[in-house]
């Protein structure tokens, strides 16, 4: 009778009400009924990015939705500045060049975030850039980026269309799509969205859907300009991942009855008392510009990974995310993002410091638990 | 109280056991526990399509599955062959053509299968031909192709690879991969495997995978090398649609248990008892090359299509899909594709004949019905 729990930065765990609205019989995409549901969705995802602009429904994964922005936006030659500080952000290096683009990359230390000076220094060594790729929370690290200042340095000294990589952001940090000037932004279902992986969504400005006119890059599934013209219609222009959709559907409401500034201001409260209870148990952190989705932490020096994230899961039925590439055994990543609430985050901590005391780490039991309680009591 | 109930030919309805395995709290697919969920879905997927080859699964449409076959096997100045006979053949017309592939096209009438002159003929005049692409089951016009024979043909005159669109074929036609010297076949998930849409399964021969290895197009999601390097260990490369691929696990059980040889002769008694109801009521019906997946016919000449399909529609809750381009109000379509039994077309017969009643068509009422019940009666 050991309930399993995920702690992983997508998938995240899904409202039971979710689950069971997708489980409804299924209904024909072109129908009235659908078209009525994707227009609700639609409208509601514009809340959810705080935009008046489209947000367009693809069904992939979120690579997918950034494979759609770099293909409808840009043509070889173009050159793109992509910052890479982690998995994602070496991902939007290496897909550009697949696509003959000229890459000019901003390699920061995992665990930290890019500064105003080394946007300001790539955009003076590429004043054509024609694009600025960031990742608003970048999920292998944990690591935020200021959005709102990076986006008005790019907008203040450049062209170029500020893109954001909003898969693990979404849903967690503050994030004003209108009021920041961004163009592009993505993000997943399986996120903050709080529904199963499948579906991405793509939010684009005006300059941005200018920019589509112009792109040659070869394209036929992830041209947004059919997804755009579909949008018009409350229509998808290739069969949709329906049930994921109706998903969707029951996600937003949830959020919007909640109000999104409430979301973002839990995560905040979430990630905070998180960070109290490892830190209380003596573990430190590992991004100096933590997310509000994910919490990196340090595994302390003489606990095995292997047996660690084995007692966790086997004893204790919690999965949480393992470090990777050089920091794979080093650190481990707690998600709390999406469907979580205070007593997840007394019981994550719960579970690591049992787990903890199995594998001999040495500390005073419960004060991780206390940590977490103290922090929720004393800020609401 | 009125039930609702879709017959078109994807999505298809879902058996309620699959909709409820669907609705299970989600896993994570970098788990154990999805990864053995993964590997027996790509090993049942195999017997699905009658291979030892790899069976790769995608979260797309079946769009998107066909175009990954395009981007990873072909470069830009290969000859393609491509069929079009209906809405689908001429996507996989148009789709080559974006990558800068060199397309001949064989035009087939509506309602009309390619036949062996027609693809000798074009052998002959492109004997540089990289592929022929193929509609097994062309949905718009519900016309199969005579795949083993054409295959056969393809296979004694020529090197060019033979390509499959199996998306409503698969489960309800006969389709030997192996046996036929098949090198590609893609389907989706919302057809033939009665789960939601999402996905899309591309199965590849060894010359297929050779063909990989040449491609110069540029790719990242649709780089079916990818998939195949993450296949060998039960992985895929980006987070997949995982409440549908635990659909496709349970569905996929379904037709295991059944057996393909069942699946296919069911679905070759549905399509004959359909016809056989709607020629009683005076009907007639639309292909020449009738598919086993949907059955067209042309709607009576005094009845208004949109007076019928909202009579189906709102008095008795059935949606048929209607005709499409210049069959638009002309032709209807019933699928009786995946999870459907003889009472399911007993159904749908009684519900056009007391919509035609309604709509002033004269008819001997009953006679739809009976006919499809003597079928079942006397043909096993």
């Amino acid at each position: 009778m050991i309930k399993k729990r995920l702690f992983t930065p997508g998938p995240t765990p899904i409202p039971e009400s979710v689950m069971l609205r997708m489980a409804e019989p299924i209904i024909h995409h072109r129908n009235p009924e659908f078209r009525e549901i994707f227009k609700r969705v639609s409208e509601n995802l514009k809340y959810l990015f705080q935009t008046k602009q489209p947000v367009l429904t693809l069904t992939c994964s979120g690579t997918g939705g950034i494979e759609s922005t770099f293909v409808s936006l840009f043509s070889p030659g173009d050159t793109i500045i992509s910052v890479n500080g982690g998995k994602f952000g070496e991902r939007w290096v290496k897909m550009p060049k697949v696509f003959d683009y000229n890459v000019f990359e901003i390699k920061n230390k995992w665990g930290t975030a890019p500064t105003e000076n080394e946007i300001l220094n790539a955009l003076k060594q590429n004043p054509n850039a024609k694009g600025v790729y960031l990742t608003h929370s970048e999920t292998s690290t944990g690591t935020a980026t200021d959005i709102k200042l990076i986006s008005k340095v790019i907008r203040e000294n450049s062209n170029a269309l500020v893109c954001v990589d909003g898969i693990t952001a979404i849903g967690a940090h503050e994030f004003r799509f209108d009021d920041w000037g961004i163009d592009v932004c993505v993000t997943g279902s399986q996120k903050g969205l709080m529904i199963p992986p499948g579906l991405a969504f793509v939010c684009l400005s005006q300059r941005a859907i200018s920019a589509m006119e112009k792109s040659t890059t070869p394209k036929f599934y992830f041209d947004l300009r059919k997804a755009l013209k579909s949008f018009a219609d409350d229509d998808t222009p290739f069969t949709p991942a329906i049930t994921l959709i109706v998903g969707v559907d029951a996600a937003l409401q949830i959020i919007k009855d909640e109000g999104i500034e409430n979301i973002w201001h839990q995560h905040e409260r979430k990630a905070n008392a998180i960070r109290a209870g490892v830190t209380a148990l003596g573990m430190k952190l590992f991004s100096n510009s933590p997310s509000f989705a994910v919490t990196p932490v340090w595994l302390p020096e003489n606990v095995d990974w292997k047996k660690f994230n084995s007692t966790l899961k086997k004893t204790y039925g919690i999965t949480v995310a393992g470090g990777q590439d050089e920091f794979t055994g080093k650190i481990f990543r707690i998600s709390h993002l999406g469907y979580y609430d205070e007593f997840d985050m007394v019981t994550i901590i719960a579970a690591l410091e049992m787990s903890l005391n199995e594998v001999g780490y040495s500390f005073t039991s419960g004060v991780g638990v206390q940590a977490v309680m103290n922090y929720f009591q004393n800020n609401k």
